[in-house]
């Protein structure tokens, strides 16, 4: 089998003159939010905002959550973004309403065809639609679409889209049953 | 489905204000812990039990492991948490004697009702018994016990509970066999 | 069951004398290397260098990656190892030519026998042949080695050899399909 051509992977063009101007300006706008205090939600949305992002209302997105490429991210109103999550959004990442993405999540929209000796780096889009809650440690792969509802389970991961209101699990993730939500809210406790 | 009120799970008291407190107070502590150098085992343990921890003697907890409440862990003599281990101990996380807990283990001791449209936090304990071993990587989830003596593999996933004296492996983690300790000691090398 | 001897394992000697100042020396040199800027890759290989690494020409090590213990790595031509890596090197971690080891990889060069009561440390090797793909977050185990050409999915769990020219992915990692890469470099977009 032929060896990879790492050198040509090297020598291609990956980002625009644009978008590496704004990679290094996000090198230390990283720092700033990572170092904001943890009640600044809204400050971290502006943030995001200037480096490009499409940030909703009421979106919380903590200090230590690692946002790859901001203006790769579009987020919706009431959604959540969790300690130490990396949205590594070298394509795009969708994020709908009223989501939630746990702590130590890893969404990954980036990848090489292996099959190309270049081994080209490729872009793929992630959605997470609305009303999803993606658990803690959970990954979720290049190319794919979590749909509306949908509860990934706590170190899932995800390489196929998951449908409407389901709950999958393991490694590679599969349904384990349907999600049913009470129409009203419950007493705890 | 309707979708979830995540606007009622913002409004929610989740702590008491005595918690609160702690948790601002613990901001700072963090830090000091996690500078302070890697022979330090004993400071380490008395500023844990400065902010409420119950800790036993000879303990080994490494800088780098992130202790999120230490006012929810308790953790018995001769017991370890290695580097970048996470205990995100929202409900209480008590470890036995002779536990150790590997490099970027992850123990969750919090989760959301998701069948509930508030989402309302939950905060379930976790026991990791005596003479246990959490292999590097592993995850141990909310509500579960892990028994006396087992072993939980590299990068298992653990969602509910080990029995006692068993190596568990896999995502969701599953009994592989049962541990057998050897009476005495060996000669390695 | 006997209980372990954690008392013996703490009092074992682990590394030589040798060991424990490189040791205590890369605390500092490894924050050199944490805080280089992103693009000189060539000042982090002979940063390495100097503590001990064989690392080849063009090799690419990004500055969030961790080498533990950098006078065990061996690393040939025109690799790379992504950003928060781990590369846990208790044991000699040898990695060939032209290999990727994407973000967040953990390569865990260490581990314990955990059927003898003193839990001794041990050091197996790990063996990361030429022109293979470890995808983001996967885990290579101690005394793995990962043959030419393979490619282990993203998350992967990985405990015993990987065949080569072979995709595996899963917990544990599984043959999947075999890798074929096509004889050009191929047009995208």
């Amino acid at each position: 089998m032929s060896a990879p051509r790492i050198d040509q992977n090297r020598a291609a063009v990956k980002y625009s003159k644009a978008e590496l101007l704004r990679r290094v300006l996000w090198i230390a706008g990283a720092w700033v939010f990572r170092l904001s205090p943890r009640p600044c939600f809204a400050f971290r949305r502006w943030w995001l905002r200037l480096f490009g992002a499409t940030v909703g209302q009421e979106v919380h997105i903590y200090p230590s959550a690692m946002i790859y490429c901001p203006w790769n991210l579009q987020i919706g109103d009431w959604s959540a973004i969790g300690e130490w999550a990396l949205i590594y959004n070298l394509g795009c990442v969708t994020i709908g309403e009223r989501a939630t993405i746990s702590q130590r999540v890893h969404v990954c929209a980036g990848t090489h065809d292996y099959t190309d000796p270049s081994m080209p780096l490729l872009k793929p889009p992630v959605v997470i639609q609305d009303s999803t809650w993606i658990c803690a440690d959970a990954y979720v792969g290049p190319d794919v679409t979590v749909c509306e509802g949908a509860v990934v389970g706590a170190r899932s991961v995800v390489v196929k889209n998951v449908p409407e209101w389901t709950v999958v699990a393991g490694n590679p993730a599969r349904p384990i049953k349907p999600r049913t939500m009470s129409p009203d809210v419950k007493t705890h406790e």
